[in-house]
């Protein structure tokens, strides 16, 4: 089954506010001032390198928005592999709604299509391997819900949504708690029965300790290859074993193949560059 | 004068959203569940890596809105120049709100002081020329403002804000009103008096062309340095220039020295890496 | 602990809005026609039957907007058992203010203290007994986070607070599926590490089916105490046992007995009478 | 003439917020993962208890937000008594919908109904008698206008709406203002000619002043039935009458029958349980 | 009494949204690139026109939202009869955050007091008379309650909010209904008990037999005075009379002498030009 | 080439607060109790006065939002010149979709229709001339966007849309600057490269400065008009020149005779009263 998408609902928001960010109080001065309003014509949606296109929903809310008798024929859905020149969709109607809605529509699925891509791009690294590639909470801000789904259309899934799915003990909460166990246990005594516990830990001795308490997860925080092969080995299927830090394209088989369930990347949300697209008048 | 911050009325409402999104129905559940009420902290924001710091207003509005008894010192002003470890502000106060308000904090701070790096990077690059960087509509949807004022503090300068505060006639505008002239006549038949007219060309017969029609800037696209330095050389002193597409870090200092005024990269503010930056508990 | 407050921001919005739906376009008019703008008062927010207070934050707040001067001290604060009589908080300033902002105060904590008492009284009548009561989805659209709250401020526990927070699978998913088997491997594939599945049974058949799948808990619909019993002593541990249906403080005590860990009560948030709450100008 | 229907832009924010507090950040991902996109049913919205039905085009709003192609067809318009397994309307289309759609809508319809079917048990207790049944300002936070709507619908009628679209003066405004007298006399001078002025009494003394200055409608507060006949009788048609405090089913014949014209409940909105309804797949 | 001011609650979100409206994406950049931040100064709003002040506490909001440490003091509140050069109120602090913010706040004070100021002007011409001057709903969308605000700051009095706070039956209710009688006894049989009802009438006929069936107010819709008059006389004090159209201060002491009770103009805030303010830099 | 039209999306938020504001929280209760919900007409939006129309679009959006079913013919779109008695369009379906509606409707297309009228009444009063007439900042809060469209449609031009489109520098900012040649500078320093800068003069000496340094435009403030010809002599195409204060109807065309560019207007904004336009119900 292809990744299911997100219901119009949860964007539409995110969509008006960026065009209401685009078209100020004036609208598209340039195009109403040239463009004659009954020209139409047929566009193309052309992928200027290769990736994973993500987001067209989203991009294709932009236009409607604008003008809800623009037509649109998708031909590579969410999720496709896109090679350099290929034609995404074709996009056809007003001239005029079709330039004013444009950036906004490429600004969106230009960074979706930039997450999924760099996210494939990990996954295809660990291919072979069973780790799989998580995103994180460092999120552009207002664009969370929209990564992560970005992030599953490349092939990853998601670690936390936010503060509230799920807890994670960090070094900050260990220390103000005075130790693993008393942390571990003052999350276990009020979290409900569906919320889990992951616990970071940065050295064996930690990850000794924390599997005594029992967590669901463990995140091994910048453990280099060999020390994550013996964590992996210490866990021995207790509990979920997570790898993060200085995760990069070169470096992420090495860690994968050190037999860790996940492998998170903050990289492939907050900092991975757009996927070139552009929109082609035929 | 250093870069005049924006008010805050300009950016609560996305840093509110940006709380919200990570907050979600149940808030802090780690936080809420280990760290006792009464516990305080001075923590400090310190930078990972060297670049310039951007957003402080924004990443501290977070601090106050999940406790306003939260208390800031800031070391390192917007604009400021950070190398590795570099305290940037100490923020004290509940150790509980500090760590609710901490990732969507980073999540501003980190972003916009990665584009405010990346623009001094290009910056830098063409120091010694009179060349202005400028950024582009290409932003991340939902973040234009800030993203806007980021390259400010970065030593770069702004493009559009938007379709409507001034007019950008590009190739689809050319084709649909027949040609340059009746696509700039009909513009200048409309625009207000404080507006003004830039024109894209892909060629020099299409600049020659533009010239004579006196429009305000012209933006020579995708033309390589010898190219640019004919373009300058033509246009003399005319209109501003502008010299867009194919820019990097490597190609900048060419493009600077073919003479144009003005250089743009979307790549600043749709792609530029975070800044990586960290609150580290005293 | 205390059962910790939300932040301010995470109610802030639902509180300006049940302001504006009571003042309308002009306001208090018989307030603002009768009280002078000096006159000030104290008044004892009291309680007028027995009960758990919750919502103190939420309804002092309302006092807050619409006079900043106000000052409040609380007396019980929330989770504090109420006696008839007893009094809860001190509200003290302009008069005006108090008896504009007093309905909506009183609607909050009224109401939210009705959902801790309801979920307290169901709570006491399983002591002794390791069940947790549970409140459901079932919730007042637009108050969840409140509600949720409010639950755990009467001693209980939060089940799912959205569709995304963990998967519950029903019957019409098993039925769309073609079997329970199917149903929990897809949802296996593309969850994240740190969300839980729950699986709804009705039938003794049914749990044994879902217990060969491996799933973290079982939701025994509308059984009675002696399935209750033998149903968990099929689980033997396996899974988290969860009651549901038919729940009232009469029956609670026999299903809570059949060893089950969790009881959820769609009654405590969807239909949980108001706590009568009452404002004494001294 | 049935209960006019509320215009479709008086609920479609509540809907929204009710929806996305559901949805979260991820969406139904139990049924996104196990329901195929293709997947339709015909499912039949049922009763599971006796009721009156209210609320149907906010339940049937939150089913076209998520998915615009579902079809519905009503049996039992809003006001329609219901018998347990009454089908109120069927609603059929994409499974996936359907189901993320369903909590949210039962949530509307349930909660509204309930208030409907309260109304309208009260409202039956006093059949035969000229006295009506209204409901108060003491609802739930965000849903005013939906819960009048309720009443209505369940054969009762509404007192003020809020703050500002009548004079209600109360205990504490009389005694700020020194008296029934300078209290009437101070909104008369400043009410438009539209507006009413109710006075609230404890005493019958306090009714014969009240009368004294031609007040609208008094608000008998607290009295016994034998005390209402008197005070009906003082009254003698020169304002209208409202019986208000300790109404039940079982007291409200009798206070009805000591000749008042109107029975405020806040029970009816503020305490009313939900009826419950469910969703059958055919 | 002096008006009651509006909490600042109730205009808060209209403050915020025309100053964001002014500010754009870039804020005052004129004021940003001369103005030292650390300059000072005092100014004084001053009355360039004589009138009546109203929305002092409106534009005071506008200079708090963009700089909190600006001061402010009233010498004229809200009311206050002004002559020309009179200084209304003293603003001082950062010379930034009051250019910056100047323009929305005479805005919103200019538009209010110019309402204030032309229904002042109205209510002087009937002083004297027993009528009062009333607004309509004829008014600047987004600013009801504050233009029904300022009326009331003018010395005039406020007819309905909105349609749903009194029932006025007007020519296409009647001629739908089939009549007046049925159009009155439609509305008299599902209104509350604190919702009056006004009929409009075009004639003496007409006139007649609203009266027999009990309305609360008659609209006496574009009548002469000497028709006014014989309505009047016909009333004799059985519904107020309210007097409409062709309102001018020329006409509108003939037809207050007519004896009716009320006249209202549509004119006072749809049309009111503003008072001219000024801010005067010390 | 029409002026072209605004999308939707720019002001469906103001038409959806507008029709709540007046709506509240019970609807039209008038409407809803007297006509039938199947009673259907044709009515005509008619010119009670001579003027230019403009709004349509927003007028007839009210209409749908309040019931989609409404169907609208237009027979002079915006910008037509009006004679009293002309009909603009035809609105069927329900009435009490239509009576709902209406006003706000009406408000909505009086209030900028009102603009375009005034606009076009000075317009008419320069033709001959080069003058164009220009609106300014000094606009209703909220409905900034929309009164600039209505300028245009009258024939007008737009000055700046906000803070942010270009620079203006008043003498406030040449006070704090130290002088005429420091504020241009400052200014020239920072702002981008479409951005042109406009300076206040009172005084042909202070012309003559601001000439010195190249400003795009200069506002001539409050000079008569043998003044305004001196200055226009003086700038002899070197700058935009712009005549602002004390225009009217009758000093206009004595001004644009002077010979000035622009002639700005704070009037049409913020003072035009509105063009009286009903709806017949046929």
């Amino acid at each position: 089954m292809t990744v299911p998408p997100l219901p119009r609902l949860m964007f539409e928001t995110q969509v008006r506010h960026a065009l209401l960010e685009d078209l100020g109080r004036a609208g598209d001065i340039t195009t109403d001032a040239i463009i004659p309003p009954t020209e139409t014509a047929k566009t193309a949606l052309v992928a200027r390198k290769a990736g994973v296109v993500a987001g067209l929903d989203v991009a294709l809310l932009a236009f409607q928005l604008v003008d809800p008798t623009i037509k649109v024929q998708i031909e590579k859905p969410d999720g496709s592999r896109l090679a350099k020149h290929d034609a995404i969709a074709t996009i056809s109607g007003s001239v005029r709604g079709i330039l004013t809605a444009e950036r906004v529509a490429l600004n969106f699925i230009g960074h979706l299509s930039g997450v999924a891509s760099a996210t494939r791009n990990v996954v295809d690294a660990v291919a072979g391997t069973k780790a799989r590639i998580i995103c994180t909470r460092k999120t552009i801000p207002g664009l969370r819900n929209l990564q992560k789904y970005a992030v599953r259309v490349g092939g990853g899934f998601n670690h936390r949504f936010g503060l509230d799915d799920a807890v994670l003990i960090k070094d900050n909460h260990i220390a103000a708690a005075g130790g693993i166990k008393p942390a571990v246990e003052r999350a276990r005594a009020v979290i409900g029965h569906l919320v889990k516990i992951e616990l970071e830990v940065d050295t064996l001795d930690q990850l000794a300790e924390a599997l005594e308490h029992g967590v669901d997860a463990v995140l091994l925080d910048n453990m280099d290859a060999p020390t994550l092969r013996r964590a992996v080995a210490m866990v021995a299927g207790r509990a979920v074993t997570e790898a993060s830090g200085r995760i990069t394209r070169e470096t992420v088989p090495e860690i994968a193949a050190a037999g860790v369930d996940l492998i998170s990347s903050g990289w492939i949300t907050h900092s991975a560059p757009i996927l070139d697209l552009g929109l082609d008048i035929a």
